[in-house]
């Protein structure tokens, strides 16, 4: 903790000296967890179906078994999914008419929890219902829904979601493969032009899937109306290729081997003009191409905003995964020993280490701002999806969100894994402790369903994009206006001046900027600015841009391009923040809602901790203030770490779900079993007395 | 980039002017790079070593094969071992009278080289030779010699190092195990008192291992004098355990399939007395124990030492892991193309992208300076080892470098792998890319032979030790004197009031602020500073310590750990910088010269980038230049992008080392064949005029 008492002189210091950091609480204070109460809120308003999805996620037969071979592995997770149909467990979210339920919410929570069975089990069956099933559901209409449906619900008619190529991930909209209406025979002729136009890298296409909703450039009276989605007969009963379609195996993958992703090509390959998956746009029988959208941009993303539930389902079972990380690092740290410090004869807990708790809380607080942020999220979907508030704004703010938190929430998880599996050293290389197979799963999470990269761009272009719009022709004023304006609103605007003047205040008054610390509006307020400052520089630098020509305002943009990233992921940042923040009002008592407090200020304060070379050079603090967070950071990990067993124990995954042996209480009694023989040869005198002498150098 | 001219006012931005950006060198020059040269310059000076285990690694017989289950895979890798025998590739540093060749530099370079074929057989050769034979050799006698190592140079004899056990990894001087000299019999007794004393996590120890270097507590009357090392045979000519020996296997790991590591316990297992490998410690007959080295704590450390090659080797063959990563994922980003940008209808380069520069080029720069700096620490350990240069503090010195570079280079290739696999998107997640499989084998890179963090805290004492011997009784008279003492040396310590006149001097005269960006002194002084200061500021909190009972002193110590850390990470930072630079004067021309000496710069900005606040909050840098440090990194990006192809092809790794087709220029050819396919079709007018539109939204 920084003392300016203790600190060393001006010569290789600071040029004055730091504000007093205040406690983040009253001292000696020892607010109680409730866990069980905690973890009902955790478990949001979808409880039911997630407790339902927990429950048959813990059963042996679904769980991963790992050391299989790849293809043992598909095998058996093609009969886990024969489980989940059998148990009802994947039709939430179809139309009542053919027997789903029509419950969008409580689909992807469900479905999300199944990644604590087995990641491959997960993403298969949302290749399955959530990709090709809801493609049909949403891009067809009537005639498909009756049609195909019950044979993809039950699982008569596996198949693959053909939208990816091997040249084109990222940008859909260049897809090679062509589907051209035939009007002679009423028939589209799908073919695959070159070897970048193969579709890859899809689920269910190397072995089990006997169709595939392919997506390819529709033309007609030879137009090209860009992507559209047809429902492809690919393999026949026996499991052979159908004419004109051939295809490879992915082989092995980094990870989820349980699933069959492969490549498909089509030469020539006929289906029916109904087997266009119509409800946003249609060929009639004469060639001529109708769309309730005019504009062909709108009409692309309208049809890829249909199936931002990916998105969804990724952003919370990737924080379910940190979950899992964190319950398993921090029952370890809680138990093992290592190194004595503070007395002779007892080893330190590792999760008293200052470094452990800075490698491990930080993160646990990133995973409850995940956790509240993605229920937000899952009820804006829920509201999108079920009509209750599905205007194009409601559409564009979902996609807005799927776009800045799935990043966010699957790097994180990748980091926690990788943090927690080395917080366990040897033992967390160990299949049996899951943290290397839960990270080698979740791997490409980070870049299917939109590459995070990616996602955060279009977060960027979106927030310019409102940002113009209000400053079209914006000038100084205008710009000095809006900035009063905000300030009058949620979010404070400090100017270069306010920057000298809180230096000053600085000095002048210790007690305010103690204060400081502990307003949770300062997190606001410097969360926000940040934001909204850089969105507004970037905007600023690109203004020339209509004035050059293409290439040059390429350049201009790329120029602004990992600026316009980091933008975003402020953008996402604050989301969660926010979300952390609206659910402490939630919490069940005021034990608990003072330590998810320290959590939620852990979160924020780390993340200006982060930025904060950022909030140096934008005169949003003062070096004495910078200085005061980090000290302030170490405060909270103090009082937060008598809690942190609580807190992993309130994500409510019990043994059959966590699966690693070294959070089994192994380690308590090893550490037990070994004190207590080294107490009896103390008592006995037969420790010998140099016990500890080759340790001090 | 930054440019002032386009900044948007005040009210939203910092509050003065930053200064203009200099070009990196002179606009529109284009330096060469010769690629043959600089391999030459990156393979050493144990250059013929390298070659000749790269010409054995890239053997098929040699490689990683995938798929293969857990026993297949080590059965594999076993035999593999044999064929290293066969090629006289493992001999180098055992003595010339045992038929080695005593070539210690040539030996860790050779063996680095083998991650290219299959890091467990890296590994596992590691294992037998470089930490089982290599106690036998640094920790027995001329009788251990002559007895136990030619079987195991000839492999017919496969050994475990048991040190590790279940309950001690770090804390190796805690170990349970114990061996109790017997004087009747003349024979050590060794035993495993409880559960957490088993030995663990052993390479070799599962399956293949016939003997083992045991260490354990050595008592004698009644006397412990600390960890010592015992040669103790543990299987059968049938592969059972010896009476009073078990184990078990450590089963499926995230990675190193091919080692059997495994856990052993030993109950009343009787060796002979001259079976201690007894170079720093000895039992007479009647049980008087003797040691060269009066010290307990010396003598533990002094045994420790001698097996320092481990952290060697893995500094470097993480280096090659960084190498192959960036030579992949480079190659790639150079051929794939994804969406237009600067033009109708050609799609930009991925590496063409900002952003994908930033994500991948100062990586490179990372990989540069771990690659120089691992040059001058396997000099230096050659030194020690061959006897050139073996004091005290020569073998501290190598310790010290060992601790901090390890631990670096280790994250650095996780962080590599993981960046590059991201960065080949889904194709980078498929096997038969390599990037999973080699992140997968290195993941126990940053925890084993010495966790990362805690080498990282024996760094940091170090430095802490250096530092209070300098100023054990300094007043702030001495400290300051230091700081102008050292401002004379190598590097200048500006204070704080340094940092007012800089501020200022920045609105004086632009000029000036511009050449401080080219100045390399800047770097240097800046990087020196940080460490510096840094310790200096956590000695002088620590400086109550003495006064402090035992846990109040543990206390205090402990709110410094994390800072601790830092500082130390600084250090091996600034190791690498120096490295780097001293390696400019070796460049084989201008050009090359040129764009290694862009590099550098990358690589040092980087680091102040990365550190900013700390510079901005200490004085170190005003807050417009902290802000041309990130301006002055993006002009770097552009400049060193035209060349990032000839820097991955000068670390040499030709086909059968990298084995990754989409490396292999298959994505080239692919992105050849789809644009002639739309070429063609813009020429006979039959492309279909809305190919773009639906991009538009």
């Amino acid at each position: 903790m920084v003392d300016t008492a203790e600190r060393v002189p001006n010569a290789v210091s600071t040029t004055t000296p730091a504000p007093a950091v205040p406690e983040p609480g009253p001292v000696g204070a020892s607010p109680r967890v409730d866990v069980e109460a905690l973890g009902r809120q955790l478990l949001g308003d979808w409880a039911e179906a997630r407790l339902a999805s927990r429950r048959l996620a813990g059963r042996p037969e679904m769980q991963k078994q790992e050391g299989l071979s790849v293809a043992e592995h598909r095998k058996r997770v093609f009969e886990q999914l024969r489980l989940l149909v059998e148990n009802g467990q994947v039709h939430r979210a179809f139309p009542k008419s053919v027997g789903g339920e029509e419950d969008n919410g409580g689909n992807i929570a469900a479905f999300e929890e199944l990644v604590a069975a087995d990641p491959s089990l997960q993403i298969k069956s949302g290749v399955q219902w959530g990709l090709f099933g809801a493609a049909v559901l949403h891009l067809g209409t009537e005639r498909h829904h009756t049609a195909y449906l019950p044979a993809i619900m039950s699982l008569e008619v596996p198949g693959a979601f053909a939208m990816t190529e091997t040249g084109h991930g990222s940008d859909v909209a260049s897809i090679g493969t062509t589907a051209t209406y035939d009007p002679e025979t009423q028939e589209f002729v799908i073919d695959t032009p070159f070897r970048g136009a193969w579709k890859d890298y899809l689920g269910n296409a190397a072995v089990d899937a006997t169709a595939a909703v392919v997506f390819a450039q529709l033309i007609t009276q030879n137009v090209n109306h860009g992507v559209h989605a047809f429902y492809v007969p690919i393999r026949d009963a026996n499991g052979d290729f159908l004419p004109g379609v051939g295809g490879e195996d992915d082989g092995q993958k980094g990870g989820l081997n349980g699933i069959d992703n492969g490549r498909l090509h089509f030469t020539g390959v006929r289906i029916p003009r109904t087997d266009l998956l119509n409800r946003y746009g249609d060929v009639a029988e004469d060639g001529t191409y109708t769309s309730p959208i005019s504009s062909p941009g709108r009409r692309f993303f309208t049809m890829l905003g249909t199936l931002v539930q990916g998105r969804v389902s990724l952003d919370g079972s990737a924080t379910i995964a940190s979950k899992i990380a964190l319950k398993i690092a921090i029952t370890y740290a809680d138990q093992r020993r290592q190194f004595t410090a503070g007395s002779d004869t007892d080893e330190e807990v590792l999760l008293d280490y200052q470094r452990h708790q800075r490698r491990l809380l930080p993160r646990l607080a990133t995973t409850y701002a995940a956790s509240f942020a993605h229920e937000v999220f899952l009820h804006k979907f829920d509201d999108v999806f079920s009509g209750v508030a599905d205007t194009d704004t409601d559409r564009q703010d979902l996609e807005t969100i799927a776009a800045a938190l799935k990043p966010l929430s699957t790097w994180h998880a990748l980091d926690t894994l990788q943090e927690a599996r080395e917080a366990c050293g040897g033992s967390g290389f160990l299949t049996e402790n899951r943290l290397t197979s839960l990270r080698q799963d979740l791997d490409i999470w980070v870049t299917f369903e939109g590459d995070n990269n990616v996602l955060l761009q279009l977060v960027a272009k979106r927030l310019l994009t409102d940002y113009s719009r209000k400053f079209a022709k914006a000038d100084a004023g205008a710009l000095a206006r809006y900035v009063v304006t905000q300030a009058a609103g949620k979010a404070y605007h400090g100017s270069g001046l306010r920057s000298v003047a809180q230096t000053v205040r600085d000095f002048g008054s210790t007690a305010r900027a103690v204060n400081w610390l502990q307003e949770p509006s300062t997190q606001r307020e410097l969360l926000t600015a940040r934001v909204e400052t850089m969105i507004a520089t970037i905007a600023g630098r690109l203004r020339p841009a209509s004035k050059l020509g293409k290439k040059a305002a390429a350049d201009l943009f790329n120029a602004q391009q990992n600026d316009l990233i980091e933008a975003a992921r402020a953008h996402g940042e604050l989301l969660q923040w926010e979300a952390f923040t609206d659910a402490l009002e939630d919490a069940p008592d005021e034990g608990t809602k003072q330590v998810l407090t320290w959590l939620r200020d852990l979160f924020g304060f780390g993340l200006i901790e982060k930025h904060l070379a950022w909030y140096l050079i934008n005169g949003r603090l003062s070096p004495q203030r910078a200085q005061a967070v980090s000290a302030y950071i170490d405060r909270l990990l103090t009082r937060i770490r008598p809690h942190a067993v609580d807190l992993v124990d309130a994500f409510g995954y019990g043994p059959e779900l966590v699966r690693a042996k070294i959070a089994s209480g192994a380690e308590a009694e090893r550490q037990a079993e070994a004190r207590a023989y080294y107490a009896e040869r103390r008592a006995d005198g037969t420790l010998p007395p140099h016990e500890k002498s080759q340790k001090k150098r």
